[in-house]
């Protein structure tokens, strides 16, 4: 099977999420070798390119590996046996990374909400107050599974003056949200293929000055090796090597994305995801739907969780929405699969018609297992989100009234 | 700078290689998301069709990190606590080798040979019989800074003989040169941006079902990590998950990479290589230059590696010849830097003209640093060479007669 | 303004109609030079799939030029000094095809309905035996700006039993709709850019051997010009040389675009055509607009044309729905320019969600214009006339019930 | 037969050229849609970017239709029945052009030279002071199967001392050599697949104003047809309407040659082309060959014709080329079929290598068929002279000594 036996594929996933033809046109020129100054200069200019979208004095590290991989380098490198973590965990990755800190750390403490909720900034506060031998604080920005996001600038303020350093997940937001790296002080971690609309296979680290002391003083953080940060850094220097052969078509992409990205302008990307959201929220309520996040959560601007019907299957809804309408959806995760499925409304997947593909794909589908769903609800939804969904600059909290207890 | 401004650019370095039109129309196909049918079954396709190039009945594994990735991925995983490895020396690649293998084996010993040499078969059967504790056997096939090879026909029989199993690096061989992926027992690594002349960014993994028997024996083998080969077994069946989103677009040009390899079917490949290698080691010799390779060492039909006259740094060499001609050569590895260089003959670098461009570029940098260069002879010795390259189909031994001892 | 600037296009219009990621992946491979033996032979195999494509014994002729330069050359091809055209007029382009022919024949002669209906037969019947000398029958077979289609095949058998050769312009319908061009005798004109998903840049033409003598037979068939199709007869053989240097990259994409046909099925894209035409056409009722078609006129399966509410201009709605939306639709011809807007629905523009798009694109564009539109509703009968849309075989007929006298 | 089984391609022909990766990235981008506002910006730019590299400050044409088709339309436009045209002959387009000016003209009168020779302006300025009825002085600039160019400045001079206008096919000079198109007043046709390195399909047209006003007064001149320049003219500007669909991936394609050949300043363009030029002549001679143009010629900077020696067919010399050694040379033309090529050393084939690549092949080629060819001569006089290349601006005179006679 071929894309194009299929017809157009709109993919509202939660990363990759498809590409703009400027970005697969990158994608098509020649391989250079990494030692080629053509290359070089590229890989220079893409890490500066960098800069600018974190908004940051310091220059980050493109390294190669998939957003997971930078994930578990970024704890490898930050966290040592002398540390103690305060992890932050609102859903499946949050979870997940406290068991990748526990191979690291001395001592991983948790804090947990619901998976359908946010932190809560107090309780964290509540937490550092009684260790006062927390050096480091994780959390995830985004939850792609559950849609929902956590107040970092918050959580941010409360491990400055406790002097932690933080490790931000902003894989899903960087690009679509207002991600502020350089006051995250710490480490955090994006990656191309969410709301840049790149390609997977890099990460995009931004290490704060003190971060990298931490670091360098780490016995046991990577070095030579596939997970080491510190092999990277400053690698776009040229009196710098690098440890290994970068994916060079990759940094071909991530080049153009963040052109694309730096010319919209971060505030018009914000806004466009934002819309983009609550179109999506607004449709998947006027089809019937409930989101997953639970009253009061903050939402992703950048995803949208939905829960399925008692007895309908999310991974059959996905299969039929793919073969019916060529929409490609999300979901399957830990926990929630099964039950929630997600619509990524992510860079080339954050336009106006984007929640109207979206919802009418996910309605047919539904309709196909036996479910009532009224699609042209669901599109006009969406369109009036769309419109009237510029108001205001944070994300939103969740306005599911009814939803009965779990 | 962009590769438009200067021309255009011949890549005759060690990987990557440049690429085919039609490798770069594979790049820029939609970037999928990775639970999508279509992505699935481009990828289930994609690990056949390796599994036809490395001629073997054992599914292999697309893993996805550029080849030193897999090698430390490989290494991580089939050595463990209990293993003593006998790894064989002939350059800066097996070196290193040692060093990463150091960190996971009860033991390492070593044999070394001179690296502008080959190891003999007979120095490692030695060091086999003196040890019989050896477990495992690890052999760089190629050494891509030397241009050499290892008989890996040979020492695989010997390790079978003792029950040991093999690591080869057949990184910069495979595809330009035969591989006994299936006779080899152990792990083989191979990589698309060399001989195949694809992108980098992952490497392609051939595990004999003792290996893996070997590595799931294996407690301290990665599990839940970027370097966890274990998590990326079998990940093209249909009931399986990928572990993290692969490189969906270096996915796609592996597939194109390996449809060209078959369809001019491996032999032809080899000869391509061989006829390639011995024209511009003609070549070179003609431009009054060494090859690196002492007297009787087997040569790489992939790679050479030449000296420079004392006096001449070989990145200043390189450095002309990209500026002034639009090559891109290799050099600047460890012991070797500034004495030597590569000209790598692989995938798209491996035709008739090639070696001309290779010896020219060269010979015109080396003019402009003020040393003699028959370049007109150079061209017709290795117009020659490609002509009669043809005759037999083991690798070559060094013909340098008159080498003084270093 | 870049395609970039804008989030995703969706070209719904008459012709180009978007393009598969295939297509472009054709269009991206190096520019062959014409005498090129391997641009030879991608040549002939393109003229064997358009044979195929044709379901014809006659080799096809791709001629450089759009398709109205094809259409130009075929009349000055096949209709001399001696020729008496009955030139059939159900649209613009009818009408235009007889001014044309004007400057080549001995005398036109036209039956001439409203443009909002199709070609009674009967009455070209008529025609033909008050005038027995008609040595030409020229009709549209898809006059798209009234997205209409006339009855070829029983035209066909009236020409035929009078011995008059066709001049058939199956520009916008072949690819989407059955085109007989072995029974059509005479010449047929399509393109690639239309229902194939190809680029414009080139004419396919099938010409009948009774046509061929015609047109060797006519003493003002241009030779020696941009306008000859003798010179461009057979330029596929081996034996044979190009008039000039065709279009070399618009060929890698015919031949993409004619594979991907091939590989659909005829009928399976016919199938797809007539599921997207009834899907809009009710889709656009469904939002208060009616056809343009009147009572009981042939609709095509590749084109609606709809008419504009009283004081709409349709040059302002597609402007908005293209700034809006990022749909493209198209309008603005003739004697309909202000009132008549149309979508296309062709190549990789019929697939189940285009009709979604499609419609909702119009309908945001009507409301911000100040027209009431319902959406939802409109999308709703979109979809099950879709699901509903593969009953049988032949063109529809229009149902608008209650249109007002004009 | 694919470009992928040959190995690289280096085409060293005349036109098309080859096309750098930038251009072909262009060539992918999507078929936008002609009346889409997106594509009206593209096409005005284009048409902006052609008059800097006229370097004009009026609007030229871009007209859809190779070169061929550009040179028919122009004279078809300008040449009227009352028009005397001078034709200057001096191979085989010039005398092809005096057959088309037939067509249109009053009468047409020729001064020819050998075809191995320029144009004498003083002979050119005898017949035009023989007859002062003279209202077109038409001329090659870049007579491509001879290797020569004409004199255009001293011709320019003569005729508007007459007040007589000018046709200038500049088609294979215009990117490569200096092209005084404003200065040249009447109609001045290039194109994009020459010296720019760009796709056929399309001819770019310099009309001057009062060849416009000659244009309009000639009542012949196409109108409403495939091959009027002035349905073309100004279709860039907002408020006009493209007579029907142009090329659209050739006019992506257009923007970028153009984009590429300013960034890289007309004057270096022209000096890398000049370099070229004399790098391939020098190993034309080198090899034992001649040149094709006699003793005086002025020689284009972008083609070189070469005689090949008594007994070998040009055309199987091209065939080896090709199939040896990947190199495509051009050929063919007339009555200078089998004895004479051409090595074109336009756009991408003209870099330091490319004399190299095309001196090898064509060595190889002549060697294989039984000719003695010293290649490694040849590849250093052609370094040579690159080195050597750049020390005065104007076309060089033919430098063979002692031809003897034909």
């Amino acid at each position: 099977m071929s894309t194009a036996d299929v017809g157009p594929v709109f993919t509202l996933a939660t990363g990759p999420v498809g590409s703009t033809p400027a970005t697969l046109a990158a994608l098509a020129q020649p391989v250079l070798h990494h030692t080629d100054p053509a290359f070089r200069a590229l890989y220079a200019e893409t890490v500066a390119l960098l800069r600018s979208a974190f908004g940051t004095s310091v220059d980050p590290v493109v390294f190669p590996g998939e957003a997971v991989v930078g994930i578990e380098a970024a704890a490898a490198a930050l966290i040592g046996p002398d540390d103690v973590v305060l992890n932050l965990v609102s859903g499946i990755y949050g979870k997940a990374f406290g068991q990748l800190a526990g191979r690291f750390a001395r001592e991983v403490i948790e804090v947990e909400t619901a998976y359908n909720d946010s932190i809560d900034p107090a309780t964290a506060g509540e937490a550092l107050a009684r260790r006062d031998d927390v050096t480091i604080v994780s959390v995830v920005h985004c939850e792609t599974p559950s849609g929902t996001v956590n107040d970092v600038d918050a959580i941010s303020r409360l491990a400055a003056a406790r002097g932690a350093l933080l490790i931000v997940d902003a894989v899903s937001s960087f690009g679509g949200m207002r991600v502020e790296a350089e006051n995250w002080r710490g480490i955090v971690i994006a990656a191309p293929q969410k709301a840049l609309g790149g390609t997977p296979g890099l990460s995009l680290l931004h290490v704060s000055e003190d971060a990298w002391r931490h670091v360098a003083a780490n016995p046991n953080a990577p070095r030579g090796s596939a997970l080491s940060i510190l092999d990277w850094r400053d690698v776009h220097r040229p009196d710098r090597a690098f440890p290994f052969t970068p994916p060079v078509s990759d940094i071909y992409a991530l080049r153009s994305v963040l052109q694309q990205y730096l010319a919209e302008g971060p505030e018009n990307a914000e806004r466009r995801h934002r819309r983009a959201a609550r179109a999506v929220r607004a449709g998947a309520q006027a089809l019937g739907l409930r989101l997953w996040a639970d009253h009061g959560a903050l939402l992703a601007d950048t995803v949208t969780a939905i829960e399925m019907p008692a007895g309908v299957d999310e991974a059959e809804v996905r299969s039929v929405a793919r073969a019916e309408s060529g929409v490609v959806l999300a979901g399957g995760q830990g926990a929630l699969r099964g039950r929630v499925l997600q619509i990524g409304h992510m860079g080339p997947a954050a336009y106006p018609l984007s929640p109207v593909i979206g919802v009418t794909a996910l309605g047919r589908a539904l309709r196909r297992l036996g479910v009532k769903a009224d699609i042209g609800a669901a599109v006009e939804a969406a369109l009036a989100a769309w419109d009237n969904g510029d108001d205001h600059g944070g994300p939103d909290r969740t306005a599911n009234t009814e939803r009965e207890p779990q």
